[in-house]
């Protein structure tokens, strides 16, 4: 029998990932189109369509051979309906009927769920929570994202809100505003950008010295990177910035597995490349402040699948709808 | 045709409620036994099993009327053996086989759960969560308990410890030692026990006076209703109490709605019974720290079974094995 492949799409505000993949959750082929948000975003699943069709095409394929198509769109999506709240970044107006209209342009059966919850569903399926049934994925990139899974399937939360992890509460006084309109949110201090706020915080207040301050004096501007990168090297300030951001992490994660128990928390995104030093500081937290019985059952890992989360979680969305032998 | 009833049982480590309810959930009879912890617990259930045959003896009803029996026990509880891991108040050894001495027993069909679980399960059905599919419930007593629903059903976690709101950490640094080994759980600051302490610490400061501390050094004692009862009426200490509570409270809720965005959060057990003081108090900290897509979807409520919540959540447990349209 030939075989059969899932078209998934990872939507992005200027690229958008397309790949082709397995049953089994192989990535066939992958490949990246420019976003088209002119007019109103009125060519983005029409350019979608005819790249896999063009694909398809250079690969001797026929069409038959794709299951259906699953995406990822960075914005709150109702997943029943397949609408996407809004996107103000890709020109869809409000309420954008992005089920409807990818499968009025492919003519295949699709689904769509957050950009966020495919990385928690990629990791689920094929990452570090692979097996895994109660998840709970946080995506440390230039914002904080989050999804969360309970018995294999995405929290959506009655205003479609579920797994705004990146917008719990950090610091309850004082904290930094937030995009949201709030104040102090986990992405204040634990984003890229956040992480970068707080070590120039830290250099502009002059207590602390060290190597970083000096790249910031001569550069005028440093990376989450280098904080990590400098606090491996016991650069005082960020090693200040590693505990700092650790501790945020720590509370919020550990007070989400108090209340949830999942099996594994996986750190993904960017921030997350800075590795175990990041992982083992925002675990020393984890531990202080679980409670026993799920401090021994809980584990924090990093995200293993990088930017293929998406494309794979994205895939997931048909994947799981296929018969459980198919 | 006959009616039909649910025999629930909310175990207590000195008193079990038991009652006979409706497939519509209205209570048609209950009553209390004490609990038998002698010897190893070997009594409770024999007990159980002969109370509930002398009910139906007495009211001249068959056992044939009896669909099945619930039970809400006061430990971690694994739903799907129904083995208590745990239940040092109650006589028995770890890992006892409660489902199985239940069916044993009474010979009905027999589901159990935690019992903080149970309050979650029967607000969900008949209270304050009437309808709801995703609720948590806060069960504020001499403890903090919690029930975690998604989709209709309790979040149990990998390790059975889903729901321990009590021992999120609400005071990461230098809080008060929790019973459960860590410190500054929300269990010391939102109980009835951490809040006498919280209202003890403010009137031993002497910084603040009013008629709180005048009754506590003419008593040498008080309860978490006088700091209540006197915050009604201005008392500087009582507002100060009120006022850390509810922050703690309004805080772990917020992180916990950002990220389940759940229908509704019900506030049960003792405590809750100071009403609107206490509601509008931990509101108005909630909508300060919750994601603003949760704050206008993710409603707080105060629980309105009161003690029935327990022997409800238990006959739910039968109740929602039942073939849909029974």
């Amino acid at each position: 029998m030939m075989n059969q492949w899932i078209a998934a799409v990872d939507l992005g505000g200027t690229t958008s990932k397309i790949a082709f993949i397995s049953k089994e959750g192989s990535i066939v082929h992958k490949w990246e189109i420019p976003t088209d948000n002119s007019d109103e975003g009125a060519n983005i699943t029409a350019n979608i369509a005819a790249s896999i069709d063009e694909k398809l095409k250079q690969l001797g394929v026929s069409k038959e051979v794709l299951l259906g198509i699953g995406m990822g769109a960075p914005g709150p999506v109702d997943y029943e309906t397949g609408v996407i709240l809004n996107a103000v970044n890709l020109g869809w107006k409000d309420n954008f009927p992005l089920k409807d209209s990818l499968e009025a342009a492919t003519s295949l059966p699709a689904a769509v769920e957050n950009d966020a919850n495919c990385a928690a569903l990629g990791e689920m399926w094929m990452g570090a929570g692979k097996g895994a049934k109660d998840l709970v994925c946080v995506t440390l990139g230039t914002g904080v994202g989050g999804g969360v899974i309970v018995n294999g399937r995405i929290v959506q939360g009655v205003n479609g809100a579920a797994g705004e992890i990146g917008h719990s509460t950090a610091v309850p006084f004082g904290g930094a505003p937030c995009n949201c309109g709030k104040t102090g949110c986990l992405e204040t201090v634990a984003s890229a950008t956040g992480i970068v706020r707080l070590a120039i915080e830290e250099i502009k207040k002059d207590e602390l010295q060290g190597e970083l301050a000096k790249l910031f004096s001569v550069q005028q501007k440093i990376t989450a990177k280098d904080v990590f990168d400098y606090a491996k090297t016991g650069d005082p300030i960020g090693q200040k910035v590693l505990n700092e951001v650790s501790f945020h992490l720590g509370l919020i994660l550990a007070n989400l597995a108090n209340t949830l128990n999942p099996e594994i928390i996986v750190l993904g995104g960017g921030v997350s490349k800075a590795g175990s030093i990041l992982l083992d500081s925002v675990n020393s937290y984890f531990a202080k402040f679980a409670f026993p019985a799920v401090k021994n059952s809980t584990k924090l890992a990093l995200a293993t699948l990088g930017n293929d989360a998406g494309v794979l979680g994205a895939g997931w969305l048909i994947k799981s709808k296929l018969p459980l032998n198919d």
